[in-house]
């Protein structure tokens, strides 16, 4: 069982969706800092449920507490436990799942590793509701990161067949990058938006659902973050975006497309500008040999279509042995990509700050 | 700093392209084992390079010896270390490297970040030769899985824009993918191999690389491997496999397509055939919730052009602080898919194994 | 920092001594169990304070919840999360003590490393208070324990000057010993207890404290637990002992007794006894070469006497960088010996079957 | 498993007695410093064994090699490893050990844990050997404690019942400590000393061994080394010392004794003195609430007698069964003291450095 993540900003997740707490327990910060709390509850705020008609319009109150690790709001160097309140849940009868295993959710599997003991309530410790506590964690390490200068944004890259603009190297500035965090949906391109969003409200009259790919960026990282062999910037970022649910892909810089170029043509040439060092274009997505060098850090991830669509499916029935229909009720995002963007973003500003801190040993 | 993979079955590296010794220490095996060398050297051989002319003519002998560990052959209990000896390693003038830092390599992050004392011979800790060690635990590891009938087969699935032929989920079995361990090109389709090697040769005499596409396949996996949330079998796997030098992306089972679907085209329905559960479709690439279903797990890597061409390039010049041309000499391999084909299979051994003992527990 | 311990059976604590909750968070105990929840409070029971006249006046209401990780009482896999709420907890001006550090406490030391933001609050991270959720997470360990025949008992072994009654090897059985569970004062002689208890109460008398030994037996461990070279039995115990409050040492077996002795008379030999293996004396404390043998393990631990006393002590004030005097107010233990015998179980437990896991490995 | 210590300072131990080569990886050092190889040698030779009477007649050749991690003598930021060659090494016939487990050696639980194939030549894993890798990673642990200011000192306080002086606190400044190292027997009273060695020689001649205390003594830590909870800088220490073989009790400052006084005594009083904070005693040695204060921190860590003794002794026959006799040959050390001090320094030195970069993080 692995719940922890990090070495030295060192996050801990417990709970399920309907546990009575859910919440992360966080090492690693040092005393005398004040948390941001404002930050914490915006970025809940972003990622919280039932806000727009692009979303489920189940509610979740994300209130939260720190129960542990400060005083009159300061850290004290004693470990710092967020919680998650899970009050008035309703746990219908779910036993129905547990027999009817729900295409393209954890519900089989989770029966076989335990055992038929899982939590189906809500999917459990499976559930997307689990990343909540992760916005706690990732909005102190944004924060922590913030006061070093580094920031992170990421946009909707598409839906669907509907992309946004491209992005010319020349493009990824701050000023563009921080008007992201301000949207709903954070896209570039207006026209582009209007079309990604028409795509997900069909999926969504169709009972259906749809995928997606968010673009992240990392600003101002120093040079030579990331260690030799087994945690490169990749390793850890993939392994901490890896574990939001519904990633099926990643790729940093060029990505997939550095599969079809020439060497000469990826190559990212160093030239000096004003002193400082750059490379003319940014094919290595800010990242060579595992570290980071002095260019914006760009990788896509790719999100699949929500699990849970109105239409009916074929399924097993595991008491009865054999092939069943399944009706999926309640009401679910038609697109899990807006949601995701933030989780995504937070992981990363864990996984960041944890390399940033290794790298300062 | 972490060079150390693994928390069940643990491998922990060291050594540079040039050190005196370059080795693994490997951490999780059973007394009574006996240590199959004749895959380790099979593996061993299938990663060297100077084979041929889509390699490097360069040639390294990868003599392995096992220092601890083992009595007459078979483990003992105690840790495992295996040392590949540098005979005779020529290190030439490498002071001009450390001052014209070569693009796509790690040299000018590791510059900053070991403050001018990284070791520049051979591209150091940072070079390609550091997967031979890897090799080794991979063949182990291998072999430990193919005891519990556990096996992962990769091939070359492009390079640059000639693919090898889209395989359906009916063709994955294991005749027609164990075939692909007997081969030095590894590729279904005769037509399609003639091409790739074509974009290869081409690429050579151009003095320039190319890059590619390499697809594993893990079949016979056990249900519910991988561990929630953090080292889900997506996490875990892409760690490792990023680990592997020049690697930009990967994808599980639909991977990037996943994102241009609806969910009703996307979601694997599950159905019993004979008593077992399996999907009818295999999007989910054998991972849901970040556990392994029953079906074979498959993921694609993208692989960059190699780094060091022999076309001359632009970089800077530390001490000068100037813009300056550079030639790199020497010989190199006109595309890593190949090589690097074999260090995935390798590391991936090394991280189901792990989480396989994890699962177990 | 590192509020965790073990690698298989892991938990993290959290919390202070007046922080909102304290808890701790267990990572490793399979799907499908049910939680003894009476063991746990059975445990709080023995450990909490304000019990009896040899303990201090002070009441802490220890009601614990299990807030993640079971459903409907059953264990589902995911992380279990144990909290004790600090209902009504009277936080006094604590600022006297930030200014004035106490001898034989944290403060002085806590001060400066978290540059002055610990929490001084009733000793904050460093209370005693903290071995509460311990006590929960041992019990869970206890029961698992159980389960496998494993038992864990202990005595208070001397107050001051005053001894219970030497043991030997053959007096160590499972009726003596499982008798102690049951005392609130845990001696095998009863004139030894009333003049142990009479030293308690003499130092209550003079506004001062006293130390004392307790001694911990380990019956029926398999043969071979324990890891070379650096987990060996005695490591992993005293390591985790010696984070309970007030320890000063700790001696296995023979212990510092087996400094003044010769081989001949120290080395345990065989024999077979029924078909088992036994050695005739127990000088080895049931450990050789970090492993478990056959015999029962035997550890002392030596208690220092509460640090806080009625008594004027000396100290200096921080502030005004001069020596003052110091008057501690409050109720405490008089001997904190009956009450860290309980901790001393309950992390014994936990080390002990964090090892057996990954013995069964 | 766990041949690995530290998280910062991290050395991962590998070899047995008699296998090919035994050495240890280190993590954590920064690249641009050069491996103090006197240091290292001068403890190397601290420990070697057959230099005199007092030890075995046997010859050990500790010539070692750094084969990773440094270019011309300084590190560059890749691992270290550093490697003993057994050369020459005769492994006799074992397999009557195997049968016959010698007292108080770890081959009887060996054997179980490892199924019988364990390796026995030289105790194998379980030797005193594996401390010479042990000295390499001190030495360089040491080497940069000492660059910080912070010195390790040990003497034998006692060999069977013949002490040393006792020490006064005023006794313990660096002239007087530093003394230590350049002694084959390091002692503060020349007429002890002579009484001590006579007791090793008198249980030579009787074919016997005997054993003794060593005490330690750590100068100028800084205040607030040590983490709560679970790693107080006892836990780390005792965890460290503990794993050097023959190791049974350890105590911190007034240790034990401190059972039999009262808190009055017991409590160090604070007291500025020009501007430092001191105090008046030193029974917290040095340690409260696991982290350092001013003073200096002083452990006694009591030895068993060497287990191997010429005398005859009676154990069992796994093969047969059966109680036989058992006779030990070889050449052994009538005591372990004087080579153990030096272990305990060096492990130490590895554990007060790793903390000691976890406080400064």
């Amino acid at each position: 069982m692995s719940y922890s993540f990090g070495k030295n900003f060192k996050v801990t997740l417990f709970g399920q969706s309907h546990s009575e707490d859910l919440g992360i327990v966080i090492e690693g910060i040092s005393a005398g800092y004040r948390i941001n709390k404002d930050l914490i509850r915006k970025n809940l705020d972003r990622r919280r449920p039932g806000k727009n008609k692009f979303s489920t319009a189940r509610k979740e109150l994300d209130d939260f507490k720190i129960v542990s690790g400060e005083v009159d709001g300061i850290t004290c160097g004693a470990l710092i436990c967020a919680i998650i309140e899970n009050k008035d849940m309703k746990s219908k009868d779910y036993d129905n799942l547990k027999d009817r295993p729900r295409p393209s959710h954890a519900d089989y599997p989770a029966y076989v590793k335990f055992k038929g003991f899982n939590d189906i309530r809500g999917g459990g410790q499976f559930s997307g509701r689990m990343t909540a506590p992760i916005v706690i964690a990732g909005s102190i390490a944004e924060d922590l990161l913030l006061k070093r200068g580094i920031k992170i944004y990421s946009r909707i890259k598409s839906i669907g067949d509907e992309e946004d603009v491209k992005l010319e190297l020349k493009d990824i500035n701050e000023d563009k990058l921080s008007n992201l965090k301000n949207k709903d949906f954070p896209v570039f391109d207006h026209e582009s938006r209007e079309k990604m969003q028409g795509e997900i409200l069909k999926a969504k009259e169709d009972g259906d659902s749809i995928g997606g790919i968010v673009e992240t960026f990392i600003l101002n990282m120093p040079v030579g973050i990331g260690e030799p062999f087994f945690d490169s910037l990749e390793s850890v970022i993939s392994h901490a975006v890896f574990s939001v649910p519904g990633i099926k892909g990643i790729e940093f810089g060029s990505g997939f497309a550095a599969s079809k170029m020439r060497g000469s043509l990826h190559n990212d040439e160093y030239y000096y500008e004003n002193g400082e060092v750059k490379t003319k274009s940014n094919n290595h997505g800010g990242i060579i040999g595992g570290l980071s060098t002095s260019m914006p850090i760009i990788f896509r991830t790719a999100v699949k279509p929500t699990s849970s669509i109105a239409k009916s499916q074929r399924t097993i029935s595991i008491r009865d042995k054999e092939n069943v229909d399944l009706q999926i009720v309640g009401r679910h995002d038609p697109s899990i990509v807006p949601r995701a963007l933030v989780a995504i973003e937070m992981i990363t500003a864990v996984a960041i700050l944890d390399l940033l801190m290794e790298g300062k040993r």
